[in-house]
């Protein structure tokens, strides 16, 4: 259920079409302008103004007391549950959910904490889900202290979590006294595609964390948000990893100019996955889930050829994809045109039926 | 999936017919005369002959080249994958085994890994379950280490995996690479029902454990055994857990008494749970799980009981039975004989027709 | 500064004066008559009347709330870190503690907190010494949480840390927020020798644990006294771990003979120890230190032998000694006898003198 | 002995004069003018050429088969452990090292590592410091597995290690069987001030890294060096602490920068830290370090000032210093030019001449 790193056979030329992933957006030069006029300061010591600029931005944001930079939104997962959970506490999550499987196992290295896989169509699960998976409070029993949630649910298939089920399944937990914890890698896709403020989509999750180098097109860093108390402490741990910078407003101005430009527009990826999830409907044998965002997963099982093999013959015409769970998937952004889905669909089309 | 604690209500008598647990027996008069003859030396300096001796035995029994004594079975799992395994690395087992469910989280809080739950009937799972399960080789994935089996499996029904298919699920792993290891709490059950020696049930299994202080009654020990250099790390965790003793031969006295004595016996304790097994099948309303051993699983459901409801009216007969994953479990053991069976029948049969 | 294991050369005898540790008494007929007559039950349930009687007398005698039953005095203090700290947390220590030196790295391995070392004669520190090593609260800095002391202070010579000291040092600690626990393996020999009660002795420890495998003379176990809280915190770890334990009952009833027979009697092992570095210090080249309780540290680097070559020659007498830290140590209990330390200060006279 | 965190009084004016650390230097136009033209690609991946030259360029440098970019410095201290180390091993190092005093508990929190900690003048220590430090082998002590040293020794003085010194601890590491890794924040200035080739200098270290963002002013990243199976191990880490980034060869672009033009002028600011000793020194009541290279340390307790009421005057000035282990560090780089240096000796005679 992990990425399978797509290597291009030898041979293949560069690539032209990048379906493979929104993490490989390049800067724009605007984006770079933004980024060299930055002001900056010693951001370990708390001094950077760009950074503190775009925690405030993002905090405002959120709905939440105070935010945090951080390198990566997988370090933004280790430390949202370091700071919420103790060692040998249980995490209930999706159980296709990325802290399981494509974080290397560093919940169970690092943070010392046991994650609950709960199953459920499209990466997601229900209230009822949650109260089946409640424990014992016994001493066999780890202690239950943190829901996790993925919006959208990438493996689940770029789905959107309906926020009335968002806020059910964060209301049991509640109940129990846990935390709520959100991975907002690729939120800003789901609060655009449905209309809903992130604010309002968030606010049942204690934590919660938006990646910058997805969709919104930034080089590096991603932004945790949570109470006051709560980053605080978040802050020592992200000493503790190494995750403290210097000038790191450079980058953080990257992430101003994509709040600034680059959200809206993520309604074009979904009309591009739209556009792909048609095209490739047409061919027969590939089995096409609905994309809600910029995801679309595809089956080509019944074509004959393996992921890898589609993998290779797209290659060849400088087109990227990428396989995860047995399925094909094809991820649009801002570097991906209309014209290009056009020409993917064509060559996909041609790679089956050879 | 977990133990509830079995408080009796107030007001309840004395336990006269433990089906709790086997782990609640007592030392019998005889065994605690072994105890008090054995010499006994610093087993922490390695000076125990008693320890020794015990270390010994069990070492060919299992076929393997060395064991090491410990204060219990989870010790025996938490110093097996300390042993095997490095931090981040991932552990394949089933989803209902002991590791996962009934050792407080331990594995993420103090040996960092991640456990893969396998799904499957009776707590069993097949080569090609383990097959499915093995990821690709990247960085985004945990590495996997380490296979886990129960035999017999606990929650699963206490049933026993054939030979043949616990072989195969060990070859699959060791064409991995990865290490084999059994939570053989109750591997003498297993044997005995089976037919088969020790050494031949665990021969795929570089490390393996059994406990003495379920059927085979004595108070306090396992002992996990493997190769000599496996054993030699598990000294040193050992000594970092706090399981070096002292004069530890008086209890490992009980174990040799054990192993000469209470090991045959244990066909009566499956004998015990086929009756009961027939006895509660004629009771409307119970649906039992046919016992391969000394655990007999049943649903009470349909009589409009709850788990717990029938434990507290048994508890007022002085019958004890434990609740395990939404079901009732009745244990038997050496404490537990023919005619309680029949009495624990009735009980119950009066219980569900209050 | 830790145990150099003493093995005996080839062709020694078997050991007749035993001065290498008070670890290695052996259980005396009395004490196993109460063990075989003590009354048990599932210890790991709560259901061990001996453990419970054992657990009450300790909570009672040291002045705590509550008390817990574990395998060794290393789960005691691994257990009491665990639950007083965090991960990344800092104790306080003197340099020379068990913790650091004798307990194989599981505070680092397990645990998850740093030992800050601090210096000062005889095993002891000063209240100025805890201030000075006070650190600023910053996010470079790991949180101090913890001060630990070993009474007595087993490589500063067995030495009793003076009650003023001992709550001093803690009054700094409470001043600063942190707890305090007290590694009390011998703490009786110093209640006897001072003259102060064991609850007058650790009145400023939130925590502190006796072992009953030194002098004290029971094969196995240590109880670790605390508040009603730290305790039950206390028995999730003892879970994970794998301190929990079923017929306990029988090994708790030495513990509980112990304190009934064998407390009053380590004066006679304080008589002995003092006799021993009499007799040492007529002998040229031997520099002893004064013996504050059974633990005799000396010198023979002037008499040209190393702490290696004494043992060598003495272990073909029959006599046993440690070495410790460039020193050797020699260790009075239950089973030296006042003529076997007469025996062995000849023997070691005519082994320096050779 | 860690950073006190110099926050300026109220009413201060804007720092003017930064001796406050090296990690404070902005990038400058041309240097950032290198980022913009910075060819990128996704570094998580591996596809990123910018990052890629800069890691072949230092593995060059330092004469290592591979290297790995990351954040910080710290991330390659922690990364370095965790790679070289299992849980429970020890790291010799010296008592005042970063690892033990600035990153906030890290090594027992995530890296399960225990420091043993040398003592010795100015940040150094001997090889028969070293040898003094080898445990027994025993399961009592934790398996010492690493030496660490650091080039320059940071609290030690801004010292640097002799190149016998380094080579002769190694050899005693080495002959032990231990790994050896160097700290090499400010290796540089070192390799400067002795006119020693970086090759050289770490000949005999199996890891080494070198940060960016100290004297040599880049805003962002360090690059830890080793042999390719130690770097293959370091990047798994590197996804698990979320050291991932995409592309940041905008960054390494600063990196590379700072090779070709900030690495030979590192002689300008050890000059302007001996112009500033050497002003110092004409103070009365100021006793200074003679600093080998662009750390000074003075002590101003004879004034009757304390750090702290020193800062605070500086920082009516726009003067900023800082404070560590009861000493004023002042620190030169590229910021600080020979006029200021002057400007800094006048406003410190005329702060503690008041």
């Amino acid at each position: 259920m992990v990425h399978a790193p797509a290597r291009p056979p030898a041979g293949a030329p560069p690539v032209r079409i990048n379906l493979y992933s929104d993490t490989q957006t390049r800067p724009s030069p605007a984006m770079k302008e933004a980024m060299m006029r930055a002001e900056v300061g010693d951001e370990q010591h708390g001094d950077d103004p760009t950074v503190h600029a775009l925690c405030d931005r993002m905090a405002a944001l959120m709905g939440k007391e105070a935010a945090i930079y951080l390198p990566s939104g997988t370090m933004c997962n280790v430390i949202a549950i370091l700071t919420h959970c103790g060692k040998g506490d249980e995490v209930v999550a999706h159980e296709t959910s990325h802290i399981l499987h494509s974080e290397g196992g560093t919940h169970a290295a690092l943070t010392g904490v046991q994650i609950y896989p709960l199953k459920g169509a499209r990466g997601q699960f229900t209230a009822d889900d949650v109260r089946a998976a409640i424990r014992p409070k016994t001493r066999y029993a780890p202690p239950q202290r943190l829901l996790e949630v993925e919006q959208t649910a990438n493996i689940g298939g770029g789905t959107i979590w309906p926020l009335a089920q968002l806020n059910a399944v964060a209301d049991v937990a509640h109940g129990e006294g846990w935390s709520t914890h959100m991975d907002g890698a690729r939120l800003m896709n789901a609060c655009v595609a449905a209309g809903i403020a992130p604010r309002e989509m968030v606010a049942q999750y204690d934590s919660v964390w938006l990646d910058f180098t997805k969709g919104l097109g930034a080089p590096l860093g991603a932004v945790l948000c949570g109470s006051a108390e709560f980053i605080g402490q978040a802050w020592r741990w992200k000493q503790r990893l190494g995750g403290s910078m210097r000038q790191a407003g450079i980058c953080a101005a990257a992430c101003l100019y994509a709040l600034d430009h680059n959200v809206d527009r993520l309604a074009e990826d979904h009309a591009n996955a739209k556009a792909l999830a048609r095209g490739l409907r047409q061919i027969e044998g590939i089995v096409v889930e609905e994309p809600d965002t910029n995801l679309v997963f595809f089956d080509v099982r019944d074509t004959g050829l393996t992921v890898e093999a589609l993998q290779a013959r797209l290659a060849l015409q400088g087109i990227a994809v990428s396989g995860l769970g047995g399925r094909v998937r094809a991820c649009t952004h801002l570097d991906v045109t209309a014209p290009m889905i056009e020409e993917a669909v064509a060559a996909i089309r041609a790679a089956v039926s050879r």
